[in-house]
């Protein structure tokens, strides 16, 4: 069994013997992962921690802004839009595992650019087990890569050992927000995972949206209590409808709504269906790109919850 | 209201003036529609009609075998498998109209040949109501097409003003088969519109399966009665997925159940969950190049019954 108090105190204890009085940045994505490292490793040596915000281009709705507002009072804080960067290098490019490396290295690259400005000589990370337990399968690469050529940072993984549940134990414990703590997992590749086949501007405003009524529907319904995770996946299935009188071609999005205790499995329990029902409604007619809207029903395994 | 006995006898009446003592042939493709009108025009014209199943490599599981055995000794009966002219003929297509183009072009060039070797002038087809509705709305385009160059065929449509309700009642009173009359429709691409991207034979082996697991299981389960249609898609959409310990990657396959009562709108009822569920457990286990199943939820419209 997990003692908070004395996790946290042991956290910060190693960070403090590990970082000593250099510099370290962090990526804070406003996830509980991220959150609750920053904050520890905020704990552990104050403003010599820069929590860095990076608006990749791919967050949700109001995304940035919930994170800003959050956190920019509580650590030495830093937003950057590197979404050119992002978007750029992810032109043209389909394989998913291929995506979630060119954002892995810019992400880095965008690290670094700022540890060389402040000095920093550590990276924080939030890594949880299911991330490298997973790689280690071979099954997903995460971000936790060794950096490129250049500064070199080191990684430090305050919460490496812990399951999902246990995070958000540590994070109520320091003080996190219980609306923050209890937010859905959000990828660190952000809508990137959501979005099958190339990415593009029109494409993630389409997959932001569909995300943004399925987040609303949900929260309304209350089932965010039971639910792992909920979201929408821009498909790259093209479906013919019918719109008015006339022949319509467009997107496919799937839904989808898991239950799990810790990300290493999860299933997709029954719903309401007039829930379902309205998110799909609500999808095909406030985002006229898409003709379709389809519910997942795979579990995990032998699906992913992310489809990416 | 329809009286089946009189509509019988005016289109068997209309069927022999129109076509005197010439020959005839039908495209029988097994569902109700050209099921009947094969039959009301054999009973017009006896064997100076040929019906002509032509197998395009887009059939069903057990589909061919059921259709012979159907109607073998009902009618002036020909099978012909052209699959590897279909089959070449869509190498590389992915636009879903461009598709149904192909088919319809090479249906009537096969329907051509048999035509010139048998001296037919005609050529009877299972047309219905919500097919020329929709083509004139540019929906989509049937397979009703003018011939290409060549031997000319002139069209005879003699069910073109009844919807499929009607066309069972006629089914019925024609004495075919209770169980083929009430058989869930099936479009005459086949599994062409069931295949997002393009067409290969490993896909349709795909399709097909999955297709069959939810034949199988609707059945199983009675809900055929109330279900208008039920199948599978398998989409162009790859979804990663995790089979033993390690990452897969494979298709994203949708399945639709919808209830209608002429195909004009239709609806995504709620569904026995455990049916779903099994379904898509069936169709991830039994079929390895599928990761992903989801369950469509939209109905007709925005979406249309198939996916192209």
């Amino acid at each position: 069994m997990l003692n908070p108090s004395d996790f946290i105190q042991e956290a910060v204890e190693e960070i403090r013997n590990t970082v000593g009085d250099e510099k370290a940045i962090i990526a804070l994505s406003g996830g509980v992962d991220s959150s609750v490292a920053s904050v520890l490793a905020g704990k552990a040596i104050g403003d010599n921690l820069t929590a860095v915000f990076v608006d990749h281009g791919l967050l949700r709705e109001g995304e940035a802004e919930y994170v800003k507002k959050t956190f920019s009072e509580r650590l030495n804080f830093r937003y950057i839009d590197a979404s050119d960067e992002f978007l750029g290098e992810l032109e043209g490019v389909t394989d998913p595992e291929e995506k979630r490396k060119i954002i892995g290295r810019v992400f880095i690259e965008v690290f670094e650019r700022v540890a060389e400005e402040i000095g920093a000589r550590y990276l924080v990370q939030g890594t949880i087990a299911p991330d490298w337990i997973e790689s280690e399968g071979k099954i997903k690469s995460h971000h936790n890569v060794a950096l490129p050529h250049g500064l070199v940072l080191e990684i430090v993984e305050p919460i490496r050992e812990l399951y999902k549940d246990e995070v958000r134990e540590i994070g109520l414990e320091l003080g996190l927000p219980r609306e923050m703590i209890q937010r859905q997992p959000f990828p660190g590749p952000g809508l990137a995972v959501r979005i099958v086949g190339e990415i593009t501007r029109e494409k993630i405003g389409i997959c932001r949206r569909a995300n943004a009524i399925v987040e609303e529907e949900v929260l309304e319904s209350g089932l965010h209590e039971s639910l792992w995770q909920y979201f929408a996946v821009l498909t790259d299935t093209m479906v013919t409808g019918v719109k008015g009188d006339v022949r319509d071609f467009g997107y496919l999005v799937v839904i989808r709504m898991v239950e799990s205790l810790d990300a290493m499995t999860a299933s997709v329990p029954e719903l309401p269906w007039e829930l379902v029902k309205r998110i799909s409604k609500r999808i095909t007619s406030e985002i006229p790109e898409v003709t379709h809207v389809a519910l997942s029903v795979s579990d995990k395994p032998p699906s992913t919850i992310e489809f990416a």
